[in-house]
């Protein structure tokens, strides 16, 4: 049987995991690749370290070089995180010509177009399958499976990480911080979770799928992102009450003057599929003109869901897949102009959810009324929250703090932006207010 | 830019989605493909009929050696239904050199070895994305996307008619022969559907999952199978009162000593998400060794989402990756012996519903409990469903027929059906019994 000599450079969690499938699975790996997968090298920073994976003699090596040098090494995953050393790695694995499968989506999101169109120019090819929603098969599925159609939204859970938080919140009523506490113990946050809750990482991930949906071409930065560190045990509980969880959407929507695209904690309508996503998993909704919509739900992350989808791009690649499609869809060239350019965030239209903490004056929600209808956003609907001192009737109710939780019609997301700021100077707003978008 | 001539042999309703995708979207598909898609040939069967997407001219024609006669043909949309003369022109093609994209899922449930092989031997391929659940692209991702995987368990909904009538009946409490009068109104039903209710539609697409997967090589003939065509509004009703709805489930499952495989109306936790896919839309859920759990729901028929499906094949096709797929994978070889057994179906183990008609005699339900307990089946719960006649006082209770709904703990199905079986030859049981499985 044919073989293809596969080395590993980072040998973390998902290293590791690749490397068990390939070394425990070969019947499998190479009954679907037609050939034997053969784990020639695996690049370790520290040689000492212990590993739980056993490695055959010789495999293990601290020098790059020996995967460069090797001629025989025709594919690498290239599985350390981060922008550096990863990107040089990167680039001087194209240039020693081998096929990459890479994990690292801040890299791509970062760095995409200069590493893809290098590996162009080298007649190399890099499959990225793992970089987006580990578990489900996103960028094949979109690449490929739905290549018929013209992609008009795409929504998903994107960050397990935060969905895990945010579940967790809601059905423990536990404090954010508590949860983050939890969800690092159990290997869920890093120790530095900041990238995951800010909406960073998502929106990382849905810069990547709306070059792959809608040809965008869009600096991850630049994605209107909000992320859950700001949500409070009580968001979850109104939002329950009127019928709502909060997930943290990614959003590209295509209209007619341009692609739509957001990270924010979303009310979701209980009983719809991206509401019932649970804890770490992942999920997304894509529409497409021709089949209607398509929903994908498996695990975002870990080990062996991360692992699955490298050893798949490994297969994909020993057998020319890869090198086909990367050749035909030119992802992330340089010479072609983005296919759609994005919509102004202002202009984008939706219903939203503001929890304000007011001082219980007469007037109050008169005057906030007042500024909502200045900017033409109605009033669905308001929950006035008394404290529970306030109930007692032990307190002045004229200075007590209150919630106010108010739904809104549709509005743009300037009118909003712009309200939220005049309704924070009122005298009678006691801090800042929330603001959620709603999906109906 | 590069050109690939296709040809549509078939022009029905899914042959004209096709026609509508290739000619008003050739940027779309040529964008996708890195080449042109040119329809240059439609074959219909009648010149005069009129049609719903407007053909160039010269395309159109009767005549099937205008296909096969013309070599810059070199992929062909086969779009013809059942097995004959679909088959002999399958065969056709693939000696006069085509590759074949198809959706004929009975063709390859039936004939699947002789053509597959054939296509080897010619070193043409077959693409078949269409054939089971048309918008959820199951098929790739088994083939490509899981290929990491040993898959564990595959559950699905697979038939969209049957999922539209046991919804319909569910939420709107009509009888099966009122829905099934509006399904075939609205489409969703053929004239004669039943081969969509009685199991065999779903039982063919799962063989060809099954094979896929686990690499099982069935007669779609010899999975066990119930259709939906025995079911009566009151179960759906029983099944609501118990927390479950009941959906047509085919499931494929690894065990040390075999596979199971089966085809049955399922009684599915409510709030679970099989349960929760409503009228013609599918869903599967796959569960990977590596992955763990992924589930994919999607339109299951209808002309877009299935045309949809076929034209991702042909670009998949003129791009090349078809090719290599089919002979890396071997599908439906003749040389490769199967890589699981069935296991006997008296030996699966599940939990069982029974409905029984029953005459309400005191020790009705002492004797019925008595013969359960004999094959080693344990009651969990009992509904005992008066009749409003009863209720009334009006009627004779010592004659009187009722029904009486059985739950049972976890049993072999073949202690199920001998238990059925003695049960249906008890003096106070009135007519046949329904048996369900259930899913926890």
């Amino acid at each position: 049987m044919e073989k293809t000599n596969i080395a590993i450079v980072g040998m973390g969690t998902v290293g590791t995991g690749v490397a068990r499938l390939l070394l425990d699975h070969g019947d499998r790996t190479s009954r679907h690749a037609g050939r034997t997968l053969w784990l020639k090298k695996a690049v370790v920073r520290d040689l000492q370290k212990p590993r739980d994976v056993e490695l055959p003699d010789g495999v293990v090596t601290d020098s790059i070089a020996d995967v460069l040098n090797d001629p025989e090494i025709t594919v690498v995953a290239q599985l350390i995180g981060g922008l550096e050393p990863a990107r040089t790695i990167m680039l001087d694995l194209l240039e020693a010509g081998k096929d990459i499968v890479t994990a690292n989506k801040a890299l791509l999101a970062q760095h995409g177009p200069e590493l893809f169109n290098r590996a162009r120019e080298l007649g190399r090819s890099i499959a990225f399958e793992a970089s987006v929603a580990g578990g489900i098969p996103i960028i094949a599925n979109i690449s490929q499976c739905l290549s018929a159609n013209q992609i008009v939204s795409l929504e998903g859970i994107l960050n397990g990480t935060s969905n895990f938080i945010v579940t967790q919140m809601d059905e423990r009523g536990a404090s954010y911080d508590d949860v983050v506490r939890q969800a690092q113990k159990l290997g869920y946050a890093e120790a530095d979770p900041a990238m995951d809750v800010d909406g960073s990482d998502a929106a990382q991930k849905l810069a990547i799928l709306a070059h792959l949906a809608f040809g965008a071409t869009v600096d991850w930065n630049d994605i209107p992102r909000v992320g859950i560190d700001g949500l409070a045990a009580d968001d979850l509980t109104y939002a329950r009450k009127l019928g709502y969880r909060i997930k943290l959407l990614g959003v590209a929507k295509l209209a007619d003057d341009g692609l739509e695209l957001s990270v924010g904690p979303t009310l979701v309508k209980i009983g719809t599929p991206l509401a019932e996503v649970r804890d770490a998993f992942n999920a997304i909704r894509v529409i497409g003109d021709a089949v209607g919509p398509v929903f994908y739900h498996g695990l975002g992350a870990g080990q062996m869901p991360t692992a699955s989808a490298v050893v798949a791009d490994l297969i994909d690649t020993a057998v020319g897949r890869t090198r086909l499609t990367f050749q035909t869809l030119e992802y992330f060239s340089i010479d072609q102009p983005p296919r759609v350019k994005l919509r102004d965030a202002d202009t984008l239209v939706g219903r939203y959810y503001f929890r304000l903490p007011v001082s219980n004056h007469p007037g109050t929600l008169a005057s906030i009324a007042t500024v909502l209808a200045k900017h033409g956003i109605s009033i669905a609907s308001v929950i006035q929250h008394e404290t529970s001192d306030e109930a007692d009737g032990s307190n002045d109710p004229q200075i007590d703090p209150v919630t106010l939780v108010v739904m809104t019609h549709e509005a743009t997301a300037g009118a909003a932006r712009k309200a939220t700021l005049e309704i924070e100077s009122l005298a009678t707003v006691t801090g800042p207010v929330v603001r959620l978008q709603v999906k109906d």
